[in-house]
């Protein structure tokens, strides 16, 4: 990973933001073969999604044939928008810093027993892992969060099952992971989302929040979509944009940074097609990431167990990759796709929902009434054939796109043997990324700097940025350029020689085979094109 | 302006953000059609402007070829930054407000006079432009703020030129616009960045801010890029992301937000050269803008007098577009391109310079040590032929995607007369968008839903989908289907007919001119191309 991280840096794929005033931790900036790299994996996202979407083929694997269109919503939204999706609450947590171990809980999580010790009674707490699981709820984005660790009420002594109790003060308690009692500060309030204030005045009414998943914008949008566009459903909406969360641990490089990108569907489908949906689009995802070059062994699919799930979702499943930052065996998602019936497109009509009544009912507050109001708009969608009206069901696959260039970056890092510019074998550092993601697709070089040869390599490279970003070298032996190359990922140099000069052919070399192959100037655009989009 | 307004919302191209919980004052949100088009014109950014550029060839206009290159850089960054690049001081105002007018002013703004009244001095204001003035220097970016109006500070009465005076309180003052003595609150302080705060604490050290420009984020990474590309000067780094400001009076549609996203390039050069540069880009950037569409009646270079320009900068022009909103004659800035000397590269090493010194010192506090400090790296760039060592000077041409794309809509907006499906002249409403903008590049028709005309559209909706965001569309007479995609601004329709089944031709009906041509089916994509990109 040290070699990842390092090479990054050096070829200019990644720095730390605000580097030159010491950093800020949980951000970082692309730098220029970086920022191709990320513009690559969207518009393929972008592509392979919506605007190349065959809405006239129905897929092998899908119930029928279905529409995709985009959207582009802003990062600041009306504060009822989080009210009601839920964030709000659950994103607003009550946390306690222990002053001896420096660890940091979720006070709603920690679970003990209360003991006699020195004629006082003491709290000792059990959950040593507080801090993991609540770093596992994070990374799950958390709307369906229930806790993994089911047992964490219950302690096991000898053959007997005690019930733990929650804490409700932080007087006379031993800390999970102290030695001596009271080290834990007062409750504090902690916001994942991060708050601004808008205008001028700054109460709180005009305080509202960056976003901390686009998938919202969608939602409040849903009937914007539907009216103005000539979609009926089965349908899906995408988006592609920045999310943030006020992270307590930003860490693993892009992994989990404060500010990410996300591409995000909403897929809006009947109640009774919903299951079906679910298994296309976790499957088509799946093979979206194969496609672009990830291996089937460092991916998994985790799919939640059936008492993970709120009641309402028929699945959820998390495409996870091995990060070679984590540990031998573990994986850290890439992209989560759930079912989430119509909570969503429900709150935001009537108010947030209770996910744990059944059927789901209005939240109430203290007083009886709704505890955040919807936007009380008919968010339901009537069947033109049938008549029938309805919420609709939504899929959503909920990809990071930092994650994403990240774990095609550790893929695409290999070393292997290639012989140099005197034929020598010697161990080579090559980035094997997909052509379609690869930052420069083509570099041209001529053999040497004379006899005409980079005016003629002028010409080809000047053709093809037209159409390409490519990249042009005339420094230095010919093997040293094409390592160059190797390292950038840049999957096929053109190389102008002697033989070019008679009929004007090049030769293009293949960067994970090494083949050299000749070709005619005049195909060499149409020729790295296929090689490129298959 | 209200027609283009109406139709944005209809045909999907703008939403107002979080419009079923009443809207939130200057956020807007883009449609299905809205994304294509926003996404085309930065992708047309940077095409032309970054990674389409050839290095090799030296524009005609331009002292010499050079280099381009991108980055990405976060949203949020440490808050040195933006007290070392002035903007932490320059949007930090004292606000005050007029109960009478209900006018807000910039309190150090305000200029007047003490005059006795009734046995008492009261200071009667004369800026009853105030307003007015402030908005314009919103505008600008406030970069190189200077007072446009030259004569704030006197006033002339008969033959008598008076010195006005500075406000101190907000006691005995007649504001500009009042009838009554005393209307004015107290000065509140008014940052037009937006705040939020990092991490679970929360102190003022935590206290960040959103961008209020991209610009920034390719400063501090100057020396970054320089170190992990092979760039030398002159060179250009560009950046497309979302700005933040707190606009105290959003308006105008999407024209004035409080989050939008920019284009901007920063082109770092030799000192000696920096006019020549200025020059080029100015120019260069206007011509871009002619040549995806806007009419040379629509658009003027507004060059800022030499009064205007801070005294390191050798010019600022803008770019200003007649949106149909403003009133008759007066246009409104799409782009400002400013030479910015060597202000923000040596503001980000020594601390904030005072610009007002000459030569630029930096800004001390009132304990005679930097305001700001500095990050104290080494921006400074060593040139390898010559071995001269100096700070480079920056031109930044600097443009709104948002401004872009209203101006191109509004631009595109025409209704002309044209035959329906009967042959009879009608009013046609045409978003006449350059093709290379246009959300939809082509629809594909069967002239009639039988005669296997459908599966051979089908065949062709599905091989130009690999390539290009088109459409499919067999419902309703071929007249209505032109119209409802000469609204959404489609360039092209291509319709199978019974000719098609027998030569595998099809005709290609230019929404501009109206013209059809026929081409054969295996054309089609090629023909495409050229008419799209030329």
């Amino acid at each position: 990973m040290e070699k990842i991280v390092s090479l990054c840096k050096r070829r200019g794929y990644l720095f730390q933001s605000s580097e030159i005033y010491g950093g800020i931790q949980g951000f970082w900036d692309y730098g220029p073969l970086g920022v191709e790299l990320k513009r690559n994996l969207k518009d393929a996202w972008w592509h392979d999604m919506i605007s190349g979407h065959n809405e006239l083929v129905k897929p092998e694997s899908a119930p029928r044939a279905f529409e995709m269109v985009g959207l582009d919503s802003t990062i600041i939204m009306h504060p009822q928008v989080w009210k009601c999706s839920g964030h709000y609450d659950l994103f607003h947590d009550h946390m306690v810093d222990c002053r001896e171990s420096k660890k940091r809980y979720r006070f709603d999580q920690i679970r003990g027993r209360w003991v006699e010790y020195q004629d006082k009674k003491v709290f000792v707490t059990t959950m040593a892992e507080a801090e993991q699981e609540l770093d596992e709820v994070r990374r799950r984005g958390m709307k369906f969060f229930k806790l993994r660790n089911k047992d964490a009420d219950k302690i096991t002594v000898g053959n007997e099952s005690l019930t733990l109790d929650k804490l409700d003060s932080t007087e006379n308690v031993l800390a999970p992971d102290a030695k001596s009692l009271d080290t834990l500060t007062e409750p504090r309030e902690f916001n994942l989302m991060f708050k601004t204030t808008l205008g001028a005045l700054g109460g709180e009414d005009d305080t509202t929040f960056l976003r901390p998943e686009t998938a919202q914008g969608i939602f409040v949008n849903f009937k914007n979509v539907l009216d103005s566009s000539r979609v009926g459903l089965p349908f899906g909406i995408g988006q592609v944009g920045k999310s943030f969360r006020n992270e307590i641990t930003p860490r693993n490089f892009t992994f989990r940074s404060r500010e990410f990108e996300q591409m995000e569907i909403e897929f809006f489908c009947h109640p009774d097609q919903s299951q079906e949906w679910y298994r296309y689009w976790r499957d088509r995802r799946l093979a979206w990431y194969k496609e672009l070059g990830l291996s089937d062994e460092s991916l998994i699919m985790r799919e939640h167990h059936q008492e993970e799930l709120a009641h309402y979702s028929v699945g959820t499943a998390d495409i996870e990759y091995a990060f070679p930052f984590l540990p031998e065996g573990e994986y850290g998602e890439l992209e989560g796709i759930a079912h989430r019936g119509d909570f969503d497109l429900r709150s935001h009509m009537e108010g947030k929902l209770d996910p744990s009544t059944r059927p789901m009912q209005v939240e109430l507050g203290e007083d009886g009434k709704p505890k955040y109001r919807g936007s009380g708009r008919d968010l339901t969608y009537r069947d033109e054939a049938t008549n029938e009206k309805f919420v609709p069901h939504v899929v959503e696959p909920s990809a990071g796109a930092d994650r994403g260039a990240l774990a095609f970056l550790c893929e695409a890092y290999t070393e292997d043997e290639a012989p140099d510019e005197n034929g020598k074998m010697q161990t080579r550092t090559v980035m094997k990324l997909h052509p379609r993601l690869a930052p420069i697709k083509a570099a041209v070089f001529p053999l040497v700097k004379k006899d005409g040869m980079p005016e003629v390599a002028h010409e080809i490279y000047g053709e093809l940025k037209r159409h390409m970003n490519v990249f042009y070298d005339e420094k230095g032996a010919v093997g040293r350029r094409y390592r160059r190359q190797d390292e950038a990922g840049t999957p096929y140099c053109i190389t102008v020689d002697t033989d070019t000069l008679t009929d004007r052919t090049v030769t293009i070399r293949d960067r994970d085979t090494l083949e050299q192959t000749r070709v005619k100037i005049d195909d060499v655009v149409a020729d790295l094109r296929t090689r490129i989009n298959g």
